[in-house]
């Protein structure tokens, strides 16, 4: 029911939120991307049970982010490997950590350091345009060809709507165009 | 319980899940980025009932994710203003909605645009050293000061220790140290 329902938000947040947004999918793919890839080595990462991890595997697998590959033959055994569209969440989900370091960091410091080719690395978001580092307060959202006004996205899409025809208010909070 | 499960796991993935990992809080920080910051805007455009999102507002107050601040008296209205955490958190969520974009493109395509400063953009993840574009097959994690071998990070943490000595078998997976 709340799945179904962040699949038909008209925003690529929510449908994002749709295929990843559980508490444990993130992790999951974490884990498949730091080479922990077995059903049994993700129970003993984790720590959750094997029903849980079975259904969000299978949610990973059918949303295209992880596919199975087969290790062994009798008995069976798959090993997880990142799709195409997994190998490019991971970035997102290293920029993500990188926010945790800042503001949410364990005790001890962060658990975990990037190295980008030969150098240390902090994962940043920044303009594919330009390559500058991204601010909340640099970016414009405009209307794109499949907003709607529709749940989830209700008056967000008129707002962006108004703004673009130079109507209504501006926006009030710490964002909206360009100063 | 499953919240205070996450808040202990030594990896800021997993406490930054902690904060907004559940399904609303992303769409709640769209939400006020984009200016839409009063409750009942919130409830009108999101379409969630009023008690669960007390809730998640309370929770990301609590978390220095957005702040209170007055703007009537009588009777008394507050509206939701990011916090520099917050205002940080933005660009991750842009890098999220960028890639359900590429993959989970809704119906019609995208439902939003960005801009950064006066051109289009995309937002990306950049190595904060270089600015190249980061790809998960050039990233190499290895162990910070805050790692544990615990719930969360039981296999993970003795793995990259273990390939830090330089022992153990390479990851298998599609990552693990730059080739």
């Amino acid at each position: 029911m709340r799945q179904s329902s962040f699949a038909e938000i008209h925003c690529s947040l929510a449908r994002t939120l749709e295929v990843v947004g559980d508490w444990w999918s993130p992790l999951i793919v974490r884990d498949v991307f730091l080479g922990v890839d077995r059903f049994s080595d993700l129970v003993d990462d984790l720590g959750l049970s094997r029903n849980l991890l079975t259904r969000r595997l299978d949610h990973l697998v059918e949303h295209g982010i992880l596919r199975r590959e087969q290790y062994q033959a009798r008995p069976r055994r798959d090993r997880y490997r990142l799709t195409d569209a997994g190998r490019e969440l991971v970035p997102v989900l290293l920029a993500l950590t990188a926010w945790g370091d800042r503001w949410q960091t364990p005790p001890g410091g962060p658990p975990m350091r990037f190295r980008h080719r030969d150098h240390p690395a902090e994962p940043v978001v920044a303009c594919g345009t330009c390559g500058e580092a991204v601010t909340a307060g640099q970016v414009d959202v405009v209307p794109g060809p499949g907003g709607r006004r529709a749940p989830g996205t209700m008056v967000v899409a008129e707002r962006l709507a108004a703004r673009r025809r130079g109507e209504g208010e501006r926006p009030t909070g710490s964002v909206g165009s360009i100063p």
